[in-house]
Order: structure tokens, then C-alpha cells, then sequence
């Protein structure tokens, strides 16, 4: 194809996909290995699988299922609201999270403004502002986290976002709250702060992020949570972003109104309110770090330390070291594209999915050796 | 709020949300009535529920939700290319078939350049159209249908996209397929055609869509289809594009990832396969179309003939009568919107809720007279 594509926008065109964990069945058809003989340990989910209570609410939606979702989420709000004591005007519902990361980009970007984001973050701040034509600012990293003194620096009169993960996926890396609260001081207010705040749920307690009470004081701040890591419904695709109600309705006013379905709203109702299963993929993710990091440090191997349920360590090769996983029925998640191509991340799993990945592993690097 | 705001593009900041069919949980709520009581004839769903098959399919894909949807609908696409003998690199699949109208919103406009669309149509068209920043042309009806040579007419070199409805919701007229061809032979190939297609499954056999058969002679063609209509999965968000592989891969450097929920993936592929409900649910549709028609008609009431799931009556008062049915517990829908402000839309349902709409309808009537 001729005219039509190639008037296109030379943004749209020059996207390159983002690249998921493998699935499962993929591999399976790949290598010809039966699905249950594989370990995924590819895309940071919750190896415990979802709240019972979650479970049981999925199973009544299904009931209903011919209907549209409620286009508002009410019952999700106010179930959102009621746990983390907000207004329901501050709220915006997504397919995920990415649907909220994508809703600010194209609430706020145009071609001509610009975005902030730091050297190996989350790959889809990148995606969402190429695709609305404003120019990415990726800053370097320091230590593997975000150097905020330099992304104070980069945030000019076009600046228009700043995107901020914390935890840091693929680095694991974690901003402390006083220099976040320092930064979100200093940011210009014709800039919104996006705080992607995925991995929240794997902090201590005393760490962690204490942001959606400095919403009051930051109207320029956009604080977005998934319910698809420790809640375990990343196959069901449901998010939020919490923010000042200005801005969460001008990213209503570009959301689709049917954007989440309604299987995720009931689950996620349930899955807030079952703070006991998210304290035992807590517990199981503190058990689980700890195995694959000794492990590790037993293979010799480097690793970034990490606050959220997933690890990236160094390995020569690390894309033959990928691939001869794969072959092992291993799934874990190459980094090249974060700029990271010595490295590769494993998720934390069930304690015999990790001893499953490091004894691969290890046969791996003792064959080469 | 502020600077930040008032920055985003004024086309942005001036889009007025999709309103949907009112939800029976929240007319319960405000009305104080039991849901049960209430017949929702809003929003053209099917009212026989799901194929047994799909329910059993997502029960399935509930043992799963933890893991992360397959973001190439590995699945789905095989079945899709089965049923309707098409190649994988042909089709985009959505959360719901309002994903594929935005995705190709996102991908072929942006400011300067413009859509076309008629009076009447679907009114997502305007919203994908207004959210990109480029202008939308609405072309004005003829009897309440598409004025093909006015739209072609309506087409100048700045023109990227023109969507069609066939049959149109909320008129429920439908383009013949000469018509059809003839147009798509006069569209300049710089302009895509959307051509929507979400209530095909409610035509008799011999006026059905033959435009899949049209994909190699057309390739500025995409033809949009839903599951959220006959196959009774609207709370489940799933539809897909298929169109020429070039315009495929551009939408799906747009496409969210993860857009689809792998229960909708498994809903949808056993859904396409059952075409005994599709079938039981198109005898139900005839009869109900027959039941509602004559009972307007006894009414003394005015309606435009459909080909859909749903027709749109003329009524004086029309936002009166749709107040006084909410209060009945009936929820149909008004189409002020869509520059019909004596007509209301009434779904297809079953011939108990048909016949509690007519008996509700009557006695509003009579007591206005």
C-alpha cells in the first residue's frame, strides 16, 4: 500500500511496537512444549493468581455479560474512593494502566510540546508520546534510577508531561519520598507529574508512597495504579489514575466509553477490598527476592536491587542466555530495548518456578563455561 | 486548575462525552426500584445473553487472569481468519469495535486534515474524529440514510477517513450493496472508508455485507465488526478491523498492547463459532422488530424502518416520554444527540420486555391525551 499509508503521520509510522513477555502458549507452539511444563517468569504477575473474593465476583459478572460495562464504573469508584479516601471526581478508570498513561498523552500532548521521561522506563511513556506526534526527552539515568535533578533540567516552556516510575520497571529502582516531593515542588505547573506508582503494593510499609496525600498540594500531579500486578488481574485490564478533577475530566473526555470492561470492574471491587491475599503476594515476593538474589549472587551474577516483583541482573549474552532459557521452557523478559542489553529481568515467582529458573540458569552458564 | 489545562488543545477541552444507555443499577438506584423490575431496551444488546458455549469459554479463561492477555489474539485471529477466510496480517482486534474506529482515527488524522460522516450516524465517528484534532464534516441525511453522492461530494484532498454505518445505528437504514460498491469505487484511494458493520448479523441472508469479498479490489477499505451485538458480549469489550495488511500494521502501532482481555479473546472465539445463537438470536430479533413495529403503529406512531436490532419512533415530547418511561423502570434512548430530538430508540428485546415498553408506552399516552 500507496497514498493512503503513506500520508499517515511520520510519527504513527515510525512506531515500533512494544514487545510483551512471551505468553505461554506461544512458546508451547514455538518448541513443542506442553503449556504446563513452562515457566513464565516474563511480565511481573502474581504468581498466587488472583483474591478468591476477586474470583468469586469474576464469576458473577459473567452472569450479566451481554450487557455494557457501566460506563462511569460506579461501584469501582466508590470503591476506590472509600479505600483511599478520595473525591470521585479525582478519579479516571482505565484498561489497565496503560490506558491511563495513554489518556494523559493525549489529553496534554500535541506535536510541538514534549514529554519527559527517564533512560530505562517503562517502555509505553515513550510509545503514547511518539503516537501523539510531541517529542520524547528520554533522560539518562543515573544509577539505573531516575536522575531528577537532570529531568528538572530537561523540563522546558514545551514540556507538557513528566512521567515517573516508581518502583522503576525494568530497574527496580525506587525514588525516596522526599526527593519525589521535592521534585514535584519544583516542576513547572504548565507540566503534569504522571507517577506511575505499578508496583506500590511490593513496598514496606515505610516506604511506601505517601503521594495520593499531596494531591491537595500538587494540582499538576497524575498518580496511576494497575490492578493487574499484586491484584492478579492483568488478564482482565483494569487501572486507575487519581489527579486533580480537572484534569481527570478533560482524560474522561478522550477516554472510550466503554473502556473498561465489566468482568474488571467487579473483580477489581473485590480484589481492593481483600487486603489479606495482597499481604500474602507481599510476604511471597519478599520470600521469592530473596531466593532468586542469593541465587543469583551464588551464580555470580550482578543484579540491580529491586523494589518491585521482578529483578534484572547482568549476564554476558544475555540474548543467547534468553533463548537457551526459552528452549528450557523458561520464560524470562529481555531488556535490550530499555538500553539495557547485558541485562535480563526475571520475575519473582512461586518458590519452584524461581528454583526451576535459577537451576536453567545455572546449568546454562556452567555449559558455556 | 490552572496553566496545565488550559493548555491541553481546545479540541480536546471541547469534547462532550459519549453519553451511553443509562445502566439499570444506576435507574434502580436514582428511581429506588429493584433492578429486576427494570427493562433495558437502551443499547441494542442482545437479550438472550450469550452463546452457552462462550459462557463456558469464559469460565475457562477466569483460571488464567492473572497472566497477561496474548497482545496478539493468537487465538482469536486464527478463528476469524477461519471463519471469514482471511489472512492474520488482515486484522486488528479492539476493545469493542469503538477501539478500531479510534485506532483509525489515531492513525490517518490529524489537524488539517478531515473526516466525513453523515447526519445521524454513529456518534463516535465525531468523537474518535474531534479527539485527533482534525475536522469533522457531517453530511446530511436523506431519509434518515447516508446521502452516498453528497458524502463523495463532501470529500476533498484534505479528507482521510469517511465512515459508514451499514445498517446505521440510530436510524437502523441500510446502503444496498450496489450503492455500496459503486461508492467505494468513487472514494480517491488518500481517503480511508470505515466501513461499520456491527449490526451485519441481523440481516436476512440475501442483504447481508458481501464486503469482506471487496478487500482486494479496495485497499482503502476497513471493515469494522463487533461482538458486542448478536453474540451478546458487550460487557466484554471485543470487535476487530480487517482491512489491507499495510493499514492493519499502522493501526497496530496505535493499538494499547494489551487492548483485548483474555476473557473477551476466549468469549469472542467461541462466540464466532456458535452460529446456532447467532441464528436463534436473529429469529428473535424478526419477531421482536415485527412485535414492536405493529405496536407503535397501533399507537399511532411514526418509526424509521430498521434493519437493525433496535428502531427509533417518532413521539412529541420525546424527552418527556423517555422521563416518564424511566420512571415505569423502561430505559430506551434518546437521540436528541443525533439531531433527532421527536425520536427515541428502542432496542429489541425480549416479546415480554417488548410488550412491557408497548403497554408502559400506551398508558403515557393515554394519559397525556
Amino acid at each position: 500500500m500507496t497514498r493512503l499509508c503513506d500520508l499517515a503521520p511520520s510519527n504513527i509510522r515510525a512506531i515500533a511496537p512494544y514487545q510483551p513477555g512471551k505468553p505461554i502458549t506461544e512458546l508451547a507452539r514455538e518448541m513443542g512444549l506442553k503449556p504446563e511444563s513452562i515457566v513464565k517468569l516474563a511480565s511481573n504477575e502474581n504468581p498466587l493468581g488472583v483474591s478468591p473474593k476477586a474470583y468469586e465476583a469474576m464469576q458473577d459478572a459473567l452472569e450479566d455479560i451481554a450487557r455494557y460495562p457501566d460506563g462511569n464504573s460506579f461501584a469501582l469508584r466508590d470503591c476506590v474512593c472509600r479505600k483511599f479516601k478520595l473525591q470521585p471526581d479525582q478519579l479516571v478508570f482505565g484498561n489497565g494502566s496503560n490506558d491511563i498513561l495513554e489518556l494523559a498523552a493525549r489529553a496534554f500532548l500535541t506535536p510541538g510540546t514534549e514529554a519527559v521521561y527517564a533512560q530505562h522506563a517503562f517502555a509505553v511513556y515513550a510509545l503514547v508520546t511518539q503516537a501523539t506526534g510531541a517529542t520524547g526527552i528520554s533522560v539518562p539515568a543515573k544509577d539505573f534510577g531516575h536522575d531528577l535533578d537532570a529531568m528538572l533540567a530537561a523540563v522546558t516552556d514545551k514540556t507538557r508531561i513528566v512521567f515517573i516510575a516508581n518502583p522503576n520497571n525494568p530497574t527496580g529502582t525506587l525514588i525516596g519520598k522526599q526527593a519525589l516531593r521535592h521534585f514535584l515542588a519544583s516542576v513547572p505547573k504548565h507540566a503534569l507529574v504522571v507517577l506511575d506508582e505499578a508496583y506500590d503494593e511490593y513496598l514496606a510499609a515505610d516506604i511506601k508512597s505517601e503521594a495520593l496525600s499531596w494531591l491537595d498540594e500538587f494540582d499538576n500531579l497524575l498518580i496511576s495504579r494497575t490492578l493487574s500486578k499484586a491484584y492478579g488481574l492483568a488478564g482482565l485490564r483494569v487501572g486507575f489514575g487519581v489527579t486533580s478533577p480537572a484534569i481527570a475530566d478533560l482524560m474522561n473526555r478522550v477516554r472510550q466509553p466503554f473502556n473498561v470492561n465489566s468482568v474488571a470492574q467487579a473483580a477489581a471491587v473485590a480484589a481492593l477490598q481483600d487486603d489479606e491475599f495482597v499481604e500474602r503476594s507481599y510476604a511471597l515476593n519478599q520470600a521469592g527476592m530473596l531466593q532468586i538474589t542469593q541465587g543469583l549472587a551464588k551464580l555470580g551474577l550482578g543484579y540491580i536491587p529491586s523494589y518491585g516483583n521482578f529483578v534484572s541482573f547482568h549476564v554476558s549474552n544475555a540474548a543467547e542466555v534468553y533463548q537457551q532459557l526459552l528452549k528450557s521452557g523458561v520464560i524470562v523478559r529481555p531488556v535490550a530495548a530499555y538500553e539495557m542489553p547485558d541485562y535480563l529481568r526475571v520475575s519473582i515467582g512461586l518458590h519452584s518456578e524461581n528454583a526451576r529458573f535459577l537451576e536453567v540458569l545455572e546449568q546454562i552458564l556452567q555449559a558455556r563455561s
